[in-house]
């Protein structure tokens, strides 16, 4: 049995069990990486605090610092500087989600009200600024060169990514590879950062590094692949987002590209109407839904996510079996298998 | 004669002159700034070096980054490091600008219209995000993790700043203290970085680096003080920013806070209406004016700004007399006297 149909098979408990097997491992870790998150959070000004902790008490699972932390075990690192590398990634990504609400105007995220719906554009923008600071400000404590090059090229990479994914909003024409492009940019780039520095601080060799950059990546995109599917069919109370958020914003995702490379030329017109034109009547998503589903892309979509899934799997191979290395095949399970 | 009274019969094109004279003693430096901007704008997403473009080409002018080239200079500094450093000092800045025109939804900056009224609110933060990671890639390519952490720790506290002024919107019972905490934060602390990282790459001893510092900080507190003075008194053809911004924004700036501590009772009521409430009517903006300068608030203000700039050159006695002190000297009246 390989390990793609196995993802098929694993209940939502088992995969839920899987996740929480791999958090365990490195709980007393993640601790610290808690209280160095709220540490750094104090400011003069209480409403940085109070909105950001908003946002990180939200129930985020913490995927990102957790990969540095199981990396960085992985590669036998014995000392202490992955916890505040493991709070920077947390930082980068949480200043990501304050300014990426700001763009989507989106109402919910994780099934709470966004930071700008309670507290208007203004205020997360510079928040995540400060976050954003602070995660260089952690770096710079650290002192690796190597780490702050990193993360700073990652962060490029994201705002880039971003930018070209609001570029592509809204046309149907974009191509798989347009869409594969932004999400290898905007989600898998911090994945693999914050892979490839737990291998950077356990000082392994270069093929570790890059091994553990590949692995990060993979699993970024299969992560964001999976979302995309589960923003079309997840329920609002397990997912803790609308189903729909996308539809709404006109978002084009594979589902989407899927769906409108194999529709009918009414189907066609429908998504371009909707997502394009964003003329969206009642009925309209609900019809998206149906057509997603009889053509078969939500499924594709969990099977293309499943085989990065395997690709991610297969870079775990160079590193010595363990409870780490398991962990990290774990939340290939769980990143691929919530889908279902 | 003393300093301050020279600044006060300054003509405007005295003041210009003294601008264009430091800027001419670091022209070759510049044109590298200039010339580095525009290669680390390049992106593979064409809209990132279109937006940041039409701000970074708008006609700033790029004091920021003089600090650090003529302060380099003071310091006897023979070498390129600090035309990397300039220029990752004006992507920081830039990025501030970007974010701060999606906070203060003004319509107009330098004469052109912001960024975010041509693109809306998304792409600016992402493209203000880039340029922040691209500042902080310049740095690491620079290597020294003392810059870094000078750089970081400035961006931290300049959100703060920015968040600070935010919560203190629109509320004339602030005091003169928060007032100009905010402004040091916000404005102060980039004009600082900037000048401190001269005697930084110059490898100058710690009193050079603190006087370097002081000036920078003292500086920017004139130059925020003469433009919240600006805000109110100049013409918007000369200013390239529409008179009362911050009127209609209800910032409340140290004119308003010092003609609502001089005010009636009559006129306090009017300040609350209008910068509070945000009840603003046709003829206010001209009433605002008239107060302002009845109650001698723009003056003080810029008397203020200039005991400011006198401090600021007092920090330069140390430092060996010569062409770059001199223009630093001079950016310190071009900073106050623009206002006249």
């Amino acid at each position: 049995m390989n390990a793609t149909s196995a993802t098929f098979i694993a209940t939502p408990s088992e995969v839920g069990q899987k996740f929480e097997r791999a958090r365990e491992l490195v709980a007393p870790d993640m601790l610290e990486v808690n209280r160095l998150i709220l540490e750094h959070l104090q400011s003069q000004v209480p409403l940085i605090p109070e909105l950001a902790r908003h946002l990180i008490a939200a129930g985020g699972k913490r995927i990102r610092p957790m990969l540095t932390l199981l990396a960085a075990r992985m590669c036998g690192y014995r000392g202490r500087r992955h916890i505040g590398l493991a709070t920077a990634v947390e930082f980068i990504h949480t200043a990501t989600l304050l300014h990426d609400d700001v763009v989507d105007e989106s109402g919910l995220r994780r099934g709470n009200p966004t930071a700008n719906s309670v507290w208007g554009n203004k205020a997360p923008v510079l928040v995540g600024d400060f976050l954003f600071s602070r995660a260089f400000q952690l770096m710079v404590a650290d002192g690796s060169l190597q780490v702050l090059r990193i993360l700073s090229e990652a962060s490029a990479v994201i705002a880039e990514g971003e930018v070209a994914q609001l570029v592509t909003s809204n046309d149907t024409g974009i191509g798989e590879e347009d869409y594969l492009r932004v999400i290898r940019a905007k989600t898998a780039t911090l994945f693999k950062a914050a892979c490839r520095i737990g291998a950077v601080v356990a000082e392994r060799p270069e093929t570790e590094e890059r091994a553990l950059a590949d692995y990060g990546e993979a699993l970024g995109i299969a992560f964001q692949l999976v979302d995309d599917a589960l923003d079309y069919g997840a329920e609002r109370t397990v997912l803790g987002k609308e189903v729909g958020d996308d539809f709404r914003d006109g978002k084009i995702t594979l589902p989407i590209l899927l769906a409108f490379a194999r529709g009918s030329e009414a189907e066609r017109d429908f998504w371009r109407r909707t997502l394009e034109e964003l003329d969206q009547r009642p009925g309209d998503l609900e019809r998206a839904l149906e057509i997603l589903r009889r053509r078969g892309a939500l499924r594709e979509t969990v099977e293309r996510a499943a085989a990065y899934g395997e690709r991610a799997r297969r870079c775990l191979d160079i590193f010595p079996a363990g409870p780490a290395r398991d962990a990290l095949s774990d939340l290939v399970d769980f990143c691929v298998a919530r889908a279902f």
